[in-house]
């Protein structure tokens, strides 16, 4: 006889503004389709906010003292509206909070006492490798002590659900094996408490953004999500593509409009617009006789784009009319995981030799 | 019109096993004396002891291995062990439970989340000029994280409780100064939360070991506050020193025996024994007509220390055979220390843009 368990899932986001296109194929479209597959749990990742807030503070400060029509936010309301943000889009995207438990980090505080013991059991030097440290060191950022502990606070954010699945992003692989790391260090001080999670890759989805970088953020490259009208459509309108002449063939395996397009579109429509690249005179009489081009495929994935978030736009209009909601929502994925966390955390402290917390 | 306030007092004591008179009248004496003078806040450092913990554990084990009749520990029974015994020697010694609330530190886990906050605001760069720790990697220590992040824990054990009042060792002058900066930045980066706390430092109380050292369990040079019969003598007995033969006049300034003898005689008592130590002929007939030796300084000595501690010793016998006093002493102070700690945390999440916890 075998059991079958349902596998634990964990994964997080970051509240860093508007979600975008890079977002959805790359973590959240996976995160909304694995929670029928296991027990989940998905949290906002606002302590590791913390990290980079004040920095956010200053470029709207900075934004604002260009442009007045901008008004700078206080780091605190920043934060409130980018937690406040990326729940609403969870939520309009399919999260179902009945099948995953969906949750502020900050409302689990338990995490950050495991980060912690694990302080106490792992090496300043293997912080010192972490690629995504070096990486901002090396951009000239002046490194916080949060910047450099965060893969110890990310430890924790896993281990204390004991969970099996970590779906990340392939850039998230060495703070992964850092998670696994950690649980063997603490399990080989104190006993064995935390099984060695797994990360799951979702190697596909590498989403180009509007210049052909990697889309993020940081680039200024991004398509959002529940952007719609002129916004969407200038974002769209705004994807670089080469100078090739209109009227000559086109190579739709270069071209980012139709790299995008392909995130949208069946095999029949990516082959049928692949073919008008090549043969840009092909169907022309229903252009007006004119050739098919770049402007052409990017009208095809404005409307594909826009169709394809349409329900999830309407759906996130609605929920933010009800804020009480979003807290009920919030509320009850923080009971859950709450309790989860308070088993580990009971078991790491009596492993230690420390009681039951009296108060 | 002045309003005086009593101000806010806080300090902690490592659970790192039997506490010698270094610790009592570097300060354990002055945290007893000043439960009168404000409200105060004592912890027993558990958290901070997981960073020692396993070396503890190592020790015990290679104790073990060239003596038969001791029994290790693992390493959660020394902790547990450690926090019981520091317990009841502050109660024995007369700490007042209804003046000062006197806690585990990890009973009031809040400061783990806090010092999270206080690393997104502080950087590195301070935390590697700690003398502590460049100490401890200069002799050969391989630092674990906490290790090198313990200021921060620190900072919050602080100014969790928003002290105005830090009694603390010399040698701890950095790591409050530390403090002092680690609640400007955070003051600076969201509004004025924290008062800065001064440090108390007592200047006086350095306390030669039985080798002439500084006392330090580290340097195996102490005499236990709870040691009593053959135990004390043969520590007071084996306190170095000079090899000045006995009927000469011998100096007091510059013996141990005699700098520990001041510590517990009055004026006129080490007067007279300065004298005898300069004349040692003087009284012979009460010795047998034998000189006043460095044998005769030591059993002075024993027979201060031992009349000093025997109604703590005593006390503390009591104490040990009621278990669920000592826990009801921890209980108490903790449910004080928590509700304080989390008026400030709450204060801390609002300034951050964190709501108040739902759950």
């Amino acid at each position: 006889m075998t059991v079958s368990v349902r596998p634990r899932i964990l994964s997080g986001v970051q509240p860093s503004g508007k979600l975008h296109l890079g977002n959805y194929f790359g973590a959240i479209k996976q995160h909304i389709e694995r929670q029928d597959t296991g027990e989940c749990f998905y949290f906002i990742a606002d302590y590791h906010a913390l990290t980079s807030l004040k920095e956010a503070e200053e470029k709207e400060a900075g934004a604002a003292a260009k442009n007045k029509s901008i008004s700078p936010r206080p780091a605190r309301q920043i934060l409130a509206e980018n937690v406040r943000d990326v729940a609403l889009d969870y939520l309009a995207l399919g999260l179902d909070p009945a099948k995953a438990s969906f949750f502020r980090q900050s409302d689990v505080p338990e995490v950050c006492e495991l980060a912690w013991f694990f302080s106490s059991v792992f090496g300043t030097a293997h912080l010192e490798r972490a690629h995504s440290y070096k990486d901002k060191v090396a951009r000239g950022i002046t490194p916080s002590v949060g910047l450099f502990t965060y893969p110890l606070l990310m430890a924790a954010d896993i281990l204390i659900y004991r969970s099996h699945l970590v779906p990340v992003g392939k850039d998230q692989e060495q703070h992964l094996e850092m998670t696994r790391d950690v649980a063997g260090a603490f399990n080989n001080a104190y006993g064995e408490v935390f099984p060695l999670p797994d990360g799951v890759y979702n190697e596909a989805a590498v989403v180009p953004g509007t210049d052909g970088q990697k889309m993020s953020k940081s680039y200024g490259n991004t398509i959002e999500i529940f952007a719609e009208g002129k916004p969407l459509k200038n974002a769209v309108m705004g994807v670089v593509t080469d100078s090739t002449p209109v009227e000559e063939p086109k190579n739709p395996d270069k071209c980012n409009a139709f790299a995008l397009y392909k995130l949208f579109s069946t095999a029949a429509e990516q082959a049928e617009m692949a073919d008008l690249y090549r043969n840009p005179m092909k169907g022309a009489e229903g252009r007006g006789g004119r050739p098919f081009g770049y402007g052409d495929a990017k009208t095809l994935l404005l409307a594909k784009i826009d169709s394809y978030f349409a329900a999830a736009r309407e759906r996130r209009k609605q929920l933010a009319r009800d804020p009480g909601y979003v807290e009920e929502v919030l509320t009850a994925g923080a009971r859950k995981a709450r309790a989860a966390a308070q088993i580990t955390l009971q078991l790491v402290r009596q492993s230690v030799g420390m009681g039951t917390r009296p108060v």
